[in-house]
């Protein structure tokens, strides 16, 4: 995401005509508030001070702080959802495509750290973030479904619960939020291949 | 953590002179409504109207709303650190002592929901919190030494960082934080062993 013009930046107010930011580098400037002080906490007035614009200025491209947490969401929901229906998550063996699904969504994470760091943090306290909870579900319960279907065909072990094993995969590769940084010492573009080492191999050599 | 005087918690406000909870109880409480509504948010006026005390009350167990907060991360480092120290986790070879600490970080983890849980939300907005993350991070020091010896020794695959591999176990051990509920469909005691099956001998069974 790009700002469109660095000048504003500085966080000086824009006052000619013209705002400083397009839609999208706006809307990375709001993750990132969210992110760092909570959707909540955070009013629009704040958001204008951080942007450097006018309440005006910011209303003239989001109708609402409630459609910048909407749009963001739908980043992060949307990627990860995509990731569902993509042929190396429609065809072939199930434990090939869990290994898809666990790889894309770990790459979509990356990718989209700030707007899924946001879904993660949703706890529910309006309609939109309601809507992002249940097709967090749904979500869960399509990757329930493959790794169940992958313990039906014997290429996964059946002794820990499909669902289980469904929220300790995604435990593991929710928690890159945490500590992953880009341009950091951790190579992002491992990460998916790491955690499918992790979660299909397991660690031990012996 | 028990409640000293159950006729207490339906919230009306206890007049006479002994208050309705003990220590223990109090903590739990204020735990829980942390959690709930986040500590910063918080005030201890919130707390007394949850607890059904007068502020002078609850200041005749507490002496403030950060001593709660230090003794519930106490409870919760202070049982992840026990585990490291145990024998298991000090004798026999490194991917024994490995499985050792899965296991024992996630039964207090299950024991210790409520303080892990804010334990895990703590961003390091005070002198507690602070205090409380640098444990933190010696802790994820010491499992990294761990996964780095169990390489050295040959019993621990090492095409995955140590650093990175002991993020993501524990990414999957904190997950359980979001998902589990005592009481629920999903048996506490077994979690530490799904765990350890995943993390260690991996999903696929071919």
């Amino acid at each position: 995401m790009s700002i469109a013009d660095s000048a504003t930046t500085s966080g000086a107010p824009a006052r000619r005509g013209r705002p400083g930011y397009d839609r999208e580098g706006l809307l990375a400037v709001a993750v990132q508030l969210f992110n760092e002080q909570g959707y909540d906490a955070t009013s629009v007035a704040d958001l204008a001070k951080r942007l450097g614009l006018t309440k005006s200025a910011l209303y003239h491209h989001f109708s609402s702080k409630e459609e910048l947490l909407a749009v963001a969401l739908e980043a992060a929901l949307g990627g990860l959802e995509a990731v569902l229906d993509e042929p190396g998550a429609r065809e072939g063996a199930a434990s090939d495509r869990l290994r898809h699904v666990l790889t894309g969504a770990t790459d979509v994470l990356v990718a989209q750290l700030p707007a899924v760091t946001l879904l993660l943090r949703v706890r529910g306290n309006s309609a939109v973030e309601q809507a992002a909870l249940e097709r967090r579900r749904v979500f869960d319960h399509r990757v329930t479904g493959l790794v169940a279907e992958a313990q039906a065909e014997g290429s996964v072990r059946d002794d820990v619960d499909a669902a289980v094993a469904a929220r300790l995969l995604f435990g593991m590769i929710n928690s890159v939020v945490e500590w992953y940084r880009p341009g950091g010492s951790v190579d992002g573009d491992r990460l998916g291949a790491d955690i499918v080492r992790i979660a299909l191999d397991g660690l031990r050599t012996a």
